[in-house]
């Protein structure tokens, strides 16, 4: 019997939180093989040393970064690096070898104008020639797009369920404006210790921050004017609670003419009835971040002012899958033409691919 | 050297939360002694054994409540009792003792309009006409009411952050529409055990619960009238998220021409500047719940959109007391013609009363 | 290509937490097909309605367990009822097919004796001519033993981070005295509301219970009994700590001869070195129940009193997993002759089943 | 009406965790002044600006440690320097005003013998000289050396909670050997940010760390020894738990003789029963974190192993409080002649001091 066919894959950055969870799914999964997880700081150090979770699971040693060689000895990457070190490193692949498979998490290929990215990021493009040909990674609205790219710009977390949430009735032409009120745990504030995750500063503790200034404002805002076809107002405010993993997004839209709850569920329903990773709650059951944490899956729910005039959207995903790597891996089964709910072990029964040989 | 004059104190239902902290507080108040602690449930026992963090404390024991006796025997009563028993008890005392002084931290006497509370609880009122006398016990909004009165309604917690963060711009007439976005601890969902409030079904979850339904919402309303003078559309949002107290309101401001942060700023110097139970923060400084937990204190700060036609407040309390006992004390010490910051260790310098003979 | 042949299963007392991680983790196990949950008192149901976490992923309703069809039509049985209705149930389907692979998760046959059992649990057992056919579930310590049976007593969360703990020592004859301070998540008080879950009591909140009373006491002690060959005086304190999963045991084992780090070592490695789910840590690296959180896996590592006369081994686990339903899933994987760790995501690279139709 | 006397306090290195809680405590005093707040670092800034929940609440500013003007200008002194910097500081200030009281939380002074603290700290002691006049400041054990005293040692936050459990049965000299495993929420490691207490690390988590090699260990050896007149083999292992605050001590004696619960009730009702800090609870109810959070009470039970020859201490106590700045007000008010209790709310009825003018 012969052996199913295997694709080679490298982690960038490998040494963050999304580099460890990335590693932690493509390690189980049973068509991709990681072979490289690079570093620009810890050269030589087993990976497992970084991650202790992943002690025994894997003999990966940390390696540099070396595109000339590392673009013909794999099928795809995942990109884990920050912004700006991300550009420069998919860039130097994508000049070595055109058509790999790249699935970039940072913020470097997410807006559809340069100037936009350029404005939020306070950094000028180093690849604005490639940024057109990158596909924004939300597969439950543009998977077409993804399926033909080579390059897929991985959404924020906070974009993730906010888009999720605003796109349905976006595409319907009926936002006059929104509000996006986003509570996320602690993992969305990165691995390197700060006072602001510091435990007995989070713990016991809601907070604000950035109030009209997030970076992930502007690239919630482009993404809804391309589904929408419209510049409706957005604001968007993060939020920090004491929790691993997990955003809750509430979504108000004020809608331009009055709907029913009905009409409303049953844009979701068109939207997402078919979606193996997006759960439309029944009436009256709200979104919990702790039903979707661990797994790729987002849930969502409306419900309808008395007046007809405004929509609350419900819309809660685990930050550091959907919202981070589990969503980069569903990118990078659409990039290898693999089925898109391979690795993960919660998917719906009608999804779950059958492997075999 | 006499002894400084005392006030002989009664906490309805004190087997609760509410009644557990109006009675830690009040036991190390320097100028009140609890006499009596009533209970429908367990009459004989010991208060200590029902708050262990009591013990030791303590020998107050709970006893029956008699309203012919005890109406004569104290000079304030804190009711900790749930709605709809809190006004029979509170109706029953009031005709043994119209000058009793009384803060009642339930529902029953909160709304101006006896129907408003018979629409949002559902219920007949059963004091309709001690109803206009009680004032609404937010002092920092309605000081001399609540001075002059004989009942006062104890805002819930919800209603306490949100005012405060509405009154401000609703006196100066700019609100066109508002919504407010609530995160709760778990210590509003009372000590009652349920699936809601069960540690692993909490933890590590953020949910929101009862959209465009929660009681509290006609409650903002009322007073937010009351101090505006105009019935702007408002939404209100509760969520719970894991911690053991505190409120945070995101409340966002549609206002009906351009302001400036500068402007808003002034507005909530103005309103706030000298009392002693709110900080409005430093411009960029926002609210933590943390900073004001185990606290009376509200912190505020405001933001204000690029266009200048959105204001978004956050407010930040203790839900337990300044959203409940620690109000109520508040309220008591007014009632009783004693320095209203008495009793609380956490008290700007120059506000903290000096004790004298 | 031929299908490959699926075990079918049932999960009887499927309404639980134990129940819900068996199902979980089922739904997605390549060689099994979950085909009947049971319960007495939600029959109808759809278990995603009972478990919010699996909505979409099962279509699966609970039914009435009926042991005359049900030993007929199931290949292995996961009992995640209570003690009592679980040795009922097992006897029933042992009686209709004494050939059915049953996996116990209750107390009902982990007892070599059943009067052991029957103080600790006071109650008489129902089926003690089935207990001495009953394997005592812990693979590392009996996995012959297990492989060769029909029934398997899995073993209590406790006993499992306890034993792997004290086994290797109690084999060498090394124990004089031992005791297990063990910390578990909250998890592990089950999943019905009650005060000591209640959210504003457990979080924040360190305390013990039972001491000198707890049943996995006895359990620990027969077990370490049979392996060492003496009753070496046992003690047992369990504490609850705010987190959701996790046991983390700290096994202070007063020694018999003078010992060094590195002898020690040496008879942990030789225990379980090639363990797929231990995973003894490098010299200093001390267990963290977060490294082992959603995993089969157990942590475990040493350190000797300067005067070599105690050890003390730390071990942590996730009661959820290899505490419980992990466990169970390695034990059915055992009793069906699937490759152990089929169906765990978290394996060593070299213990990854590969699969084949 | 005469002013009462109020004594003036300096509290030196006001930045960190132990500073903000003493602040937070003397602020609130009625009989202390906080005059000075002293930094090596911040020269300048005012507290609150270091400690956010202390905005409005004072206008100190932090001053540089100029010892020849300090010693002279407040009659009270707490050290919240590191040790080393502590003893440097104590010992400057001593030398200027060897009258002055002096509180100091570092562990410079705890250890009778200098030498002991030398090995215990790696470093040489600055005022060896000072040390033998520093009185141990655990006023349930010591109080009259502290009364007595200039320079008080005050405990660290476990030998408080270890030695409040060991010392009546150390005293009765029935000790053989004890173990004792320590549970403490993350203020105990401090309010600098660290890959320890990053809240993704922590959370939801348990580990233990530097067995058989903490500080603390030899420092509660000493105590025990002075108490008891022996030196029992004593095992110390510190844990860290997900919560704020709390140290929860689980004690574990070998005795030397059989004991019955009654008698070592007795001996601790006998050692503790008319300490205003201290309650021993009614059997079989344990001690609980959440019970002292917040308060200077150290709250204890036992148990006896069935056969008489082991005793189990649990001890509770708020880590910040009566393991840190709280004991150091109960010292300082011992220092200056005032009741023990003053400033602190949770104190017993009988135990509540009148102020009189």
């Amino acid at each position: 019997m012969s052996t199913p066919p295997v694709s080679r894959i490298a982690i960038l950055g490998a040494t963050g939180n999304t580099g460890f969870e990335a590693a932690r799914i493509l390690l189980a999964h049973p068509r991709v093989q990681v072979t490289h997880v690079t570093t620009t700081s810890r050269v030589g150090v087993p990976l497992a040393d970084v991650h202790p979770r992943l002690r025994g699971l894997t003999d990966l040693v940390l390696s540099p970064f070396e595109p000339e060689t590392l673009a013909h000895e794999v099928d795809g990457v995942v990109s884990c690096l920050p912004h700006k070190a991300s550009m420069q490193s998919v860039a130097a692949l994508a000049k070595e070898n055109p058509q790999l498979k790249i699935v970039d998490l940072s913020g470097d290929f997410r807006f559809p104008e340069v100037a936009d990215y350029e404005a939020a990021y306070d950094i000028e493009h180093v690849a604005p020639d490639l940024n057109p040909t990158a596909a924004y990674g939300l597969p439950e609205l543009f998977r077409d797009e993804i399926a033909r790219a080579n390059i897929v710009a991985n959404p924020g977390c906070y974009p993730t369920a906010s888009l999720l949430a605003l796109a349905p009735l976006g595409r319907a032409g009926l936002i006059e404006r929104a509000i996006v009120d986003a509570k996320s745990g602690l993992s969305g504030a990165g691995a390197k210790p700060s006072p602001i995750t510091h435990f007995t500063n989070a713990n016991e503790s809601v907070q604000a921050y950035k109030p009209y200034a997030h970076r992930h404002a502007p690239e919630i805002g482009a993404h809804l004017a391309r589904v929408s076809g419209s510049d409706a107002p957005l604001t968007f405010t993060p939020h920090l609670v004491p929790m691993d993993v997990g955003i809750f997004a509430t979504v108000y839209i004020q809608v331009n003419k009055e709907v029913t709850e009905e009409e409303v569920r049953g844009v979701f329903d068109a939207a997402y009835g078919d979606e193996p990773f997006v759960r439309i709650l029944p009436p009256g059951v709200l979104p919990n971040t702790k039903h979707v944490a661990g797994t790729n899956l987002a849930d969502l729910n409306v419900a309808v002012a008395p007046d007809g005039r405004q929509v609350t959207v419900f819309s809660a995903i685990d930050n550091t899958l959907k919202g981070a790597s589990g969503q980069a891996v569903q990118n990078l089964n659409l990039l290898l033409g693999l089925p898109e709910t391979l690795g993960f072990p919660e998917v719906p029964q009608a999804d779950r691919p059958v492997l075999t040989a």
